[in-house]
């Protein structure tokens, strides 16, 4: 999977099929999947094969312009029922998934906006609508690259938190994207820090195994062992993605974020947040704002579904993620470039002052 | 396992047994286990059926004393070699463990000191001597639990990494101690929140285990959800132990205490470090010179033994002890009482200048 020839998720023109790599089989098994029937697409959705908010967007993107080619219309009436019903389908498969609606939402614009063409017409406007998803989705994540480019030197340490990596989006990930193009660059010797990322170990399965797959130097560490890490001056710049950031820059992000960006300011080591603008939301005045996931308490407590790790009866509290307050954050690289505190004049700059 | 009617480690006097709860098999399974065979007690110290620096000592010094009842010998001199081999193997059950060679070096002395009784009496000192160090140890324990009790009020949060509990020793703990001896005094609503603590999973299988079996409100969290917790108000106090304390106040203890210390300081939350004074180095300068263990990577990449959870190839650091700088620390708690800032200057006080 070296990101020069590899993409999360595509369009398979020759199967017309969606073309995923299985990350539930991950780092075990590096299993290709071109998924046709409607079915399959949602079940891989659905059991996480694809995963990470950008890649699910594509995902729903070309899932839903393959099943618009199945329907049989004769106007555009019918068309559009048969398209609602297929988008409705879709979008059932993780209902909690902002991405998965944005993506198919603007899919459905791309229909009503075509109301006047012949179906076959819709059907190559959809196709064309995916393929845009999908290539934006790469591009912003290459800016986001560029941007972070010259914070990375030869021999530098880096830490990251997570999986905001290739196998989060279609190519080059968020948070891994500075690290890709340093190395295109030709930037030398660098360490990447992954925490491993409990309680779903997304550092341990899937951002160790993408970096070491394209030739990084890549040491795992459990999430308690970022102290020593950083103690040891291992790490000279620490970068993570997020899930949504406020307008005063407070960042969402997977649990346990705020934390590492605590010991950066206690260590003085840069930590910066990598976030498409999409993924800041102006309606939001402070993090506070931002509603955290619970999740299942079996998480924590049953590793891979086997053995029981902790006693019945306990209580058990296992949010998803956390915000990292803005007064810890060095910067927030996004495709437009780093904005830098006070965030709320510099997300300004970005969205205006709507 | 209720505090008052329980201990981690005894000698079982109708027996002739090490008497012991078999830690490999919790929390899915409570096992109290009664070993005469030498080899048994070998093999429950290797695999960590008991475990815990103080219990090992103790485990340690019955054992040997059940061994040293089955000499045959006429003399002291023949009763002394015979001693020594079987010092010789139980110290080679865990060869880095210092409390086992430092209870097995007080029993050899108690024979070193009986050299003109005949055997035995030799056999009756050495029982004393066993039954001495396992009375102390409570004793300190508990002697911990009463100075860190002012720190403890109704309703109060308090959080605790890794296993310095009862299961740790013989009773009490040392982090535990303040809180089983707060309960027994009546303190009400007490919350206390376990780091389950990776790689190896001591909070998850023994500290919520053990406070949750004696009644106390107990929730379970990855170690990376420390900062939410703290940051959502739930702590008030943190309570740890340690492995070692140098004479500036450092403190080595299990990988991501010193974490914790920072995320405390980071949301002003009060940090004391729960330490026999016997853990307390004085010939150390600095907790840089405290050597580190560094553990077998497939800690990290194999939960259980069962499915490996990272790639292949990958470089893995798997530190089992941190230090926590002194200026992190706002107490040392001692079985003397509370150890406070400037340490160099209070843990003389104790040691005296020598």
């Amino acid at each position: 999977m070296r990101i020069e020839e590899f993409s999360t998720v595509d369009l398979d023109e020759n199967a017309n099929g969606l073309y995923i790599i299985d990350q539930t089989l991950l780092p075990n098994e590096t299993k290709m999947l071109t998924l046709t029937a409607q079915e399959e697409i949602w079940d891989a959705i659905y059991k996480l094969k694809v995963r990470g908010a950008p890649a699910i967007g594509v995902a729903a993107a070309i899932g839903v312009y393959l099943a618009a080619r199945e329907i049989e219309a004769d106007n555009y009436d019918e068309f559009y029922a048969a398209f609602m019903e297929k988008k409705a389908y879709l979008a059932s498969a993780r209902p909690t998934a902002v991405n998965l609606f944005w993506a198919l939402d603007r899919m459905e614009r791309s229909v009503a906006a075509s109301k006047d063409k012949p179906v076959r017409e819709i059907i190559a406007v959809l196709h064309d609508e995916a393929i845009r998803i999908r290539d934006e989705d790469a591009e912003v994540c290459r800016a986001i690259g560029k941007h972070g480019l010259p914070l990375i030197k030869d021999g530098m340490g880096i830490l990251t938190h997570c999986n905001a990596g290739t196998l989060a989006t279609v190519r080059y990930g968020t948070a891994t994207a500075p690290i890709y193009l340093a190395t295109e660059a030709g930037v030398k010797n660098l360490r990447v820090y992954c925490d491993e990322t409990r309680p779903l170990l997304q550092g341990a399965r899937l951002t160790s195994y993408e970096l070491h797959e394209n030739g990084i130097n890549t040491t795992l560490i459990c999430d308690n062992m970022a102290s020593i890490v950083m103690k040891n001056g291992l790490v000279d710049l620490i970068l993570v993605g997020c899930d949504r950031v406020a307008r005063n820059g407070d960042a969402a992000n997977k649990i346990g974020t705020s934390g590492v960006a605590i010991l950066a300011k206690h260590y003085g080591i840069p930590f910066y947040v990598c976030a498409p603008s999409s993924t800041i939301d102006i309606s939001l005045a402070t993090g506070a704002e931002i509603p955290i996931e619970e999740r299942s308490p079996d998480e924590v407590t049953e590793m891979w579904y086997k053995e029981r790790m902790a006693p019945r009866g306990i209580s058990i509290y296992n949010p998803a993620f956390d915000v990292t307050d803005n007064d810890l954050i060095t910067g927030i690289i996004t495709e437009h470039g780093i904005l830098r505190p006070p965030y709320e004049d510099s997300i300004k700059k970005i969205f205006g002052n709507s």
